[in-house]
């Protein structure tokens, strides 16, 4: 730290993402990306024609992007913000709607305190339930902006449309975020009550269902008035935040529907499989509707089973936060590497 | 804008980017990008083996590109800082030193004045000389953090390394930002003073010199400490900053020294002679060491003959501020593009 750092940052502690160790050394399981390519159309849409046009700003507008998002979710243009990845649109949202205050979960995607204190907001953080879900009545009348991950992180558990319908009604005066990043692995998106609340920000990503977490590519859904204010943010801060080859890849893979329901099933599968596998082996698997599981090992710690598997080539994420150091968090891989996960983890259990 | 918005922004005024038209349908010289493709490094880098690796998230250390910088400017990687375009740079730069207020010209990158209203930061904007230049004097002992554009924008005119240091010298409680955008035409860069003075932080782009302004790359070289500090304000915003292609082709791009000097090399000669043919039409043209001309016509105001350029099919920038209504900018494009610009602007005069 220099001499020079505002105060208000010299005690922050920066959000630590996961290990991203040399390609190649690890299974990895620890940041949930997708463990199948983009769509065909993204690799064939980045040529060398495009790659000299590079030369060129991206359109700030980020109209074929922004079209075909509203193409897929059938909402209008004026609705959809896009940004760097959906922690540049989170970031926004802390600017433009924290004035009173976000209350969000205390056990939820890591970044949402780390935001409060970027931004000068002022953060509650909420404990979830006994069994780690969210009890929707703590977000009720909040009088504050209502942050909430559906499904949630890391533990994968969704609440029901109703459920948040009821926090949307009962913070009419507020701004109730979604950050649907895993919703498209068995949750139920809430971009069907776009219609009926102008208080809502559904934000979402293409870094897990749509295969590009290295292209940064997130984006909101939200009322006209809402995306309004979203992009003032944006246009004060990076009016260019989107780069043009993530542009044309957010364009092609949104367009792919296909390729994405196919995707998406696959990891569904997989996830059932995987989960049934721990639960034979004595786990404790929280119910998901996420590209990963949230498990404890019946015979020792969280750490203990996070270390055995690296020791053994297998990456997973594990936090020492005591709430849920019992835990960790395994990413749903390919097939094949979730066989693997599963027999080494069944060797260490034995062990 | 919705009734949700922060009190600080609902008046606020975002930046303005230059028109991005349909691509083809304009000579574009009003944005500063380069004429010339990319290196052909970064053609061949960035195929199919990279794009489908865009299922992975990017290094948030961002080491290939870190190296690669460090490496053209022979310092050390721990003082090089990389962000989406040198705009998230200045960004972090007013989170991060903005405690104080920041001083800038008043004539000067128009983004400065609406970053200090982004992040809460006392602006205080000095006004030029009589013939656009920075009179150095006004930033010696300002008790808050200096930023200036060298070469400076839209003028184009230069500090020198030793008005540089003289601000350096008279600052040494406060950090000075340079923000070197177009120093690679013709100006100095400050990074050699960088061994001497811990509170200088130089920012750099690809969008200009490295003909890269659609993969949005920008970055700082300063001190260890200060890196570090604008470090923990990208881990704490977004710490999967850079996308991956981008890496790619700035770390290729960056490699290239010989390309680099050729590119920048045309468009300074081009420069001097679309200088010299504007003043033979009357123009009163700034002395620039950038890819651009600040250019002043002689028997028209400066809306006049941007609109009148526009409807020949070129873009130039006019500002309507009345303190540089009277001029235009003008990018350099290609050696064909500044012939043709040359002769419209003799047929628009001389009509």
């Amino acid at each position: 730290m220099s001499r020079f750092l505002h105060s208000r940052y010299q005690d922050m502690e920066p959000y630590t993402p996961g290990e991203q160790p040399g390609e190649n050394e690890y299974i990895k399981l620890n940041t949930n990306e997708s463990p199948y390519p983009p769509s065909p159309g993204v690799l064939s849409a980045i040529d060398g024609e495009q790659t000299k046009r590079l030369r060129l700003y991206s359109d700030p507008e980020g109209k074929v992007l922004v079209d075909a998002i509203a193409g897929f979710y059938g909402v209008d243009r004026k609705q959809v913000v896009v940004g760097n990845g959906s922690d540049e649109i989170l970031a926004f949202c802390y600017m433009a709607f924290g004035q009173r205050g976000i209350r969000y979960p205390e056990i939820s995607y890591g970044f949402y305190p780390v935001f409060a204190k970027t931004f000068g907001v002022d953060g509650e953080a909420v404990a979830l339930q006994k069994d780690f879900s969210i009890r929707t009545a703590d977000y009720h009348h909040a009088g504050k902006t209502v942050l909430l991950a559906n499904p949630n992180a890391p533990t994968g558990i969704c609440l029901s449309l109703d459920q948040i319908e009821d926090i949307l009604r009962t913070n009419e005066e507020d701004v109730v975020i979604i950050d649907e990043a895993y919703v498209d692995f068995g949750g139920e998106s809430s971009v069907k009550l776009l219609s009926r609340y102008d208080n809502l920000v559904v934000v979402q990503t293409f870094s897990k269902s749509r295969n590009l977490a290295g292209a940064r590519l997130g984006f909101a859904l939200t009322s006209e008035a809402l995306a309004e204010d979203l992009n003032k943010m944006k246009f004060s801060f990076n009016p260019y935040n989107v780069n043009r080859l993530s542009m044309i890849a957010g364009a092609e893979a949104m367009k792919d529907r296909e390729y994405f329901l196919e995707c998406t099933g696959r990891i569904q599968r997989t996830r059932e499989k995987t989960a049934k596998a721990l639960r034979e082996l004595g786990f404790t698997v929280l119910p998901s509707k996420a590209n990963f599981l949230f498990a404890r090992p019946e015979s020792m710690g969280g750490d203990v089973y996070f270390r055995r598997l690296r020791e053994k080539g297998i990456l997973v994420r594990h936090w020492t936060n005591p709430k849920i150091a019992d835990y960790v968090r395994i990413t749903i891989g390919s097939e094949e590497e979730m066989e693997r996960f599963c027999q080494v983890t069944k060797e260490i259990v034995e062990e």
